[in-house]
């Protein structure tokens, strides 16, 4: 420092808050040990913990790559037996430690999570590790990862999400199950030198050997002084290319090293810990909820022709593999007007496939077609005559519907539906035909305003439809409209009001458009529950746009809200998969379908009307403009109900 | 099909337009030839183009991960001799090759841009590739890659973007120049087998081959049959090594492959032609813009203390890295009520470096401070005596500026600017004082009004400045107050009138913030020559948060705009390189600089009235709300000034 002058003026003046752009320096101390962090890093030598931030976000959390760290806490859960809990982790680089493109690489580990009595939740099976990739920009693809450890890599700036969930198997012992997911940020494979630099190097060690084989391998006959030449030759090269830096991982002055050998302690642990309680979620959904795989999407994208061995096989994947989910699949096919033919089994009635899939007890509704999947050679009218009389005689039977149109609008629509009902009622009277709308007949308007002409059409249609399943667009935030509607239907005569979001109602009702929050996606079934319906529908899961190749980049249908009839995606888009690729909304809705389950049980106790308390108690659904944003009541009603509950 | 019924009702209904959802199938036939494409696709038997979209956008606009296909057209530019033109090609996968968690890897490669004459432009010399990275979700960062070949990850549903910069030098001969840019679809290194799988497969070699060698090593003094027995071992152990999986890229029936047999027909071309004119931009640029870069920040950063040799070190490397820009970097560190101490060089204006800095020719203007930057013992009021005498000997004493307070806003502060100014016209009585300021004292108020206040600032500081910076953010969208600032400026006194830019304005009007469009950035350039002032501040260029580690994750300042003092990033945050790294927003800056020389050019032909007219005959320019969102106006204009004023 000079020491002459007004100090004023002469002292260089120093950068501080609010000079040179506002409030430099605010930031500081979030990195803790610098040393280790000038000049090239080592991760195997800085504890991670300064690379990089680890911290825990709930499952209704959207996640995207702008999202800015928390502090890290432990992770405690609740779930009954037969749940699926979820919670993500998030993980963001401090600083880059690579010298590639990316910020680093970090190992990601979980273990089983264990009980004091030994009992086990094993990762890869009832434990799952996912990474959420965006759409749109919109985290959404849950994108399996290798499982117990996967090396993931860190983008500059950017944060990755890593979704956890936890299967609890029916048959779980309750109690406390811990254990952790471990971070610890690491050098890329080749630079740990596990491979080999770039190929000419491994050409080289290939030559190496080659040449040792030709040395070594023409030795019969030889004179023994040659064979022994020879195999000195070889040991030569061999040791040579033993010892050359392509392997010096693997050996040290004091031989070879353990190749397993990281050391542990710079990593950062997450404490997970789950509740399991002696509540075990039925096995067949309390609230049916249908979900529509359109059969063409999936012969267009596999290549599978309607009808062959390739396509029951990829029919029965999806079916399957939706299962999970909690819903029950039926495929669809659209036609002209919105007909459509929908149906659970593409096997006929009478295969055993189709007992198989029907009897599955995780399914709870299942559609019957009206008309033939694959053409068969039977007459249509005998066909469905005949599938109907071999269900009615099935246990199954009881879970059956059809469901013919799809928001009939005029009155040729409608009498289509009453035609076609009227066939299968005259084979099954107890048969329940399902049918979809949001309006009357516009071209034979039943009352003079449109909410009016709506609430007539259990009127208009009966006895051609049994499950009445409405838009929940129509009610738009005037749940006082619900008892109208309820009030129209007939539960005695078997009758049942069900409901269905679409492309209505857009933000902020509850639905499960890309873009929208995670509450939102997961109060669709928190409002189902509140209005009363008894079952749920859905038009598409794989409504995606037409591609002729199973990786082709996923395209949403033009006019559709993002994610509108999309809530999986072909696993063949992220990866050598085949398994299908699910949305967080697909898991929001299980999520939904399972907070239903709690609601049943307290329902089931206390009454309805304190189950309906509750919802408003905790603040986390008071109507499809008020539902919590925020996970925490969610956890308040679940926790609530364990409390009381528990036996 | 079956035969019978109503065909309406027992057809099973096809999916097409307007079912199931609006319009599927319109975006069919972007795939040509799906055999190839059917199970695992080999991007070695596919051309390109069936895997990826490639396309071109010119450099000002901001190619986001959403950005949607166009179709690929070649590149046809037109630049000047010391100029730098730009380009973007943008790259998204079609379908997924890649078994891993991206899309697939594609290998970028550029040529030489070469004449018929034989005239080149050399890769990675005249010819740059960066990769375009978001920052906040923003493409902003221009990160080097390999050249002339590289290796790209693409993501599932991702544009990635490559910036594509041809410098010409100042001696290149005018001519047409061709070039291509090759996207080739691939396989990644690892599954090109040049990596093994995984560490535990290259170990399992590692073992098999020392067995082998513990098999041979010790054969001295054996018996001739254990020797041969020996040789045989080995000899089945090193066969069964070399035909494993771990090297079966390197054997066919046919013996060993070569391994560099690519197929170049598969690959996407993109033309890239440049013409070079025989206009040399001049070396100094005709308009100063001088840019602030925060010593502190550069010392928190890259953990150099002031004064150091490393410090010195890392200025220097700022400096001169700047320059390519076309700007005149001044270093600067803030002190209290924005008292700021602003120097060019570092050193002593009799150290050589300062002759060195300072004579650049492509430097326009030069800060010198007022007083010691590292403390040297010397008393300050001699210092700046000593320093002004040695600098005004000198040829660049001309580009001389001092700048002492960054928008002073009350009397002391504008006191303060008085006494410092007197010193330096003591030893310089031709020394440019510039101020910054929106506003005159609010103590002390000029004038009724704000504006007339502002406006009376010349007459108040005279003599004590000479170049009037002012805010662009004063004159909001009203141009013809510009008249007004002008008025009050006494040219004949070697007086001049600077703007700049940095919270404010704000969109629409053009300025740097990220998020901003590509023409918002470069017409902050077009604004000034439009106004007519004659020179440019900029208060940062590194400006961003507190981080005591290089490769520290870059965050913007709280109450900033994001970008807003920040035109480039660290090197370390995205590669082990030190270089510094561009945004987009440095590049349009440099850009708009170019467009003044073009414009200075075709004034200094036609006069400035058809300089201005040729700004908005092509719609380019036409005031701070009304400028071209679109790149084409750009080009005519360029276009328009290539033909009329070539030789």
């Amino acid at each position: 420092m000079n020491n002459s002058g007004s100090p004023q003026e002469t002292v260089p003046p120093v950068e501080g808050v609010a000079g040179g752009g506002t409030a430099y320096g605010w930031d500081d101390g979030s990195l803790q040990d610098q040393s280790l962090l000038r000049g090239v890093i080592d991760p195997s030598r800085v504890p991670s913990f300064e690379l990089v931030h680890v911290w825990c976000m709930p499952s209704t959390a959207n996640v995207g790559p702008q999202e800015t760290p928390r502090p890290l806490e432990p992770v405690s859960l609740l779930a009954g037996r037969n749940e699926r809990e979820s919670i993500q982790i998030a993980i963001r680089p401090k600083v880059s430690w690579s010298g590639s493109s990316n910020a680093g690489v970090v190992q990601i580990q979980c273990t089983d999570l264990c009980s004091t009595s030994g009992d086990r939740l094993v990762i890869g099976q009832s434990v799952t590790l996912r990474r959420v990739v965006p759409i749109l920009g919109v985290p959404d693809a849950l994108v399996p990862i290798d499982m117990p450890v996967s090396q993931i890599n860190l983008l500059p700036g950017e944060t990755t999400a890593i979704w956890v969930s936890i299967d609890v198997p029916s048959t779980q012992p309750p109690g406390q199950y811990d254990g952790e997911f471990i971070v610890t940020a690491t050098k890329t494979d080749a630079e740990c030198a596990a491979q080999f630099h770039d190929k000419s190097e491994k050409y080289q060690v290939y030559r190496e050997l080659r040449n040792c084989l030709d040395v070594i391998e023409q030795i019969d006959g030889k004179p023994v002084d040659e064979v022994v030449e020879r195999a000195k030759s070889a040991t030569t090269t061999l040791r040579r290319v033993l010892l050359s830096p392509s392997f010096s991982d693997f050996f040290s002055e004091n031989g070879p090293l353990d190749m397993m050998d990281e050391d542990a302690n710079l990593s950062i642990r997450v404490k997970l810990s789950l509740t399991v309680w002696d509540f075990v979620l039925p096995t067949t959904p309390s609230l049916p909820a249908v979900i529509g795989i359109s059969d063409t999407v999936i012969e267009d994208r596999f290549g599978v022709e309607h009808g062959t061995a390739e396509w029951y096989d990829a029919l029965e994947l999806h079916f399957k593999w939706l299962l999970q989910y909690k819903i029950s699949p039926y495929f669809c096919k659209w036609g002209n007007s919105m007909r459509v033919l929908t149906y659970t089994s593409p096997w006929p009635a009478d295969h055993p496939k189709s007992d198989e899939f029907f009897s599955d007890p995780r399914l709870a509704a299942y559609a019957v077609p009206y008309s033939p999947v694959v053409p068969c050679g039977d007459l249509a009218k005998d066909y469905l005559q005949k599938e109907v009389e071999i269900l009615r005689s099935k246990g199954h039977w009881k879970k059956a519907y059809f469901y013919l149109w799809d928001e009939p609008l005029n009155m040729q629509q409608y009498d289509a539906i009453r035609r076609q009902a009227s066939d299968i009622h005259a084979y099954a009277p107890d048969a329940r035909v399902l049918t979809t709308y949001y309006s009357g007949p516009s071209d034979a308007p039943l009352a003079p305003n449109n909410f009016e002409a709506f609430l007539k059409v259990p009127g208009f249609l009966r006895p051609h439809t049994q499950i009445y399943c409405t838009s929940e667009w129509v009610i738009g935030n005037r749940e006082d409209l619900v008892k109208d509607i309820i009030a129209e239907i007939k539960p005695e005569n078997n009758e049942e009001w069900w409901t269905y979001v679409c492309m209505g109602p857009s933000d902020p009702h509850p639905n499960w458009h890309l873009g929208m929050r995670g509450t939102q996606h997961r109060a669709v079934m928190w409002r189902v529950w509140k209005e009363g319906g008894t079952g749920f529908l859905y038009w598409g899961a794989n409504c995606y746009e037409k591609a002729t190749v199973a990786s082709a980049e996923i395209k949403f249908r033009r006019g559709l809200p993002p994610g509108d009839g999309v809530l999986f995606y072909p696993g063949e888009v992220f990866s050598s998969s085949r398994e299908p690729v699910a949305s967080l909304r697909l898991e929001r809705l299980l999520s939904g379908l399972q907070d239903i389950e709690y609601l049943k049980l307290y329902s089931s106790r206390y009454g309805r009307d304190e189950g309906l308390a509750i919802l408003e108690k905790t603040g986390m659904y008071l109507g499809p403009e008020r539902y919590t944003m925020d996970h925490n009541p969610i956890d308040m009603m679940r926790g609530e109900i364990f409390r009381t509950c528990r036996p």
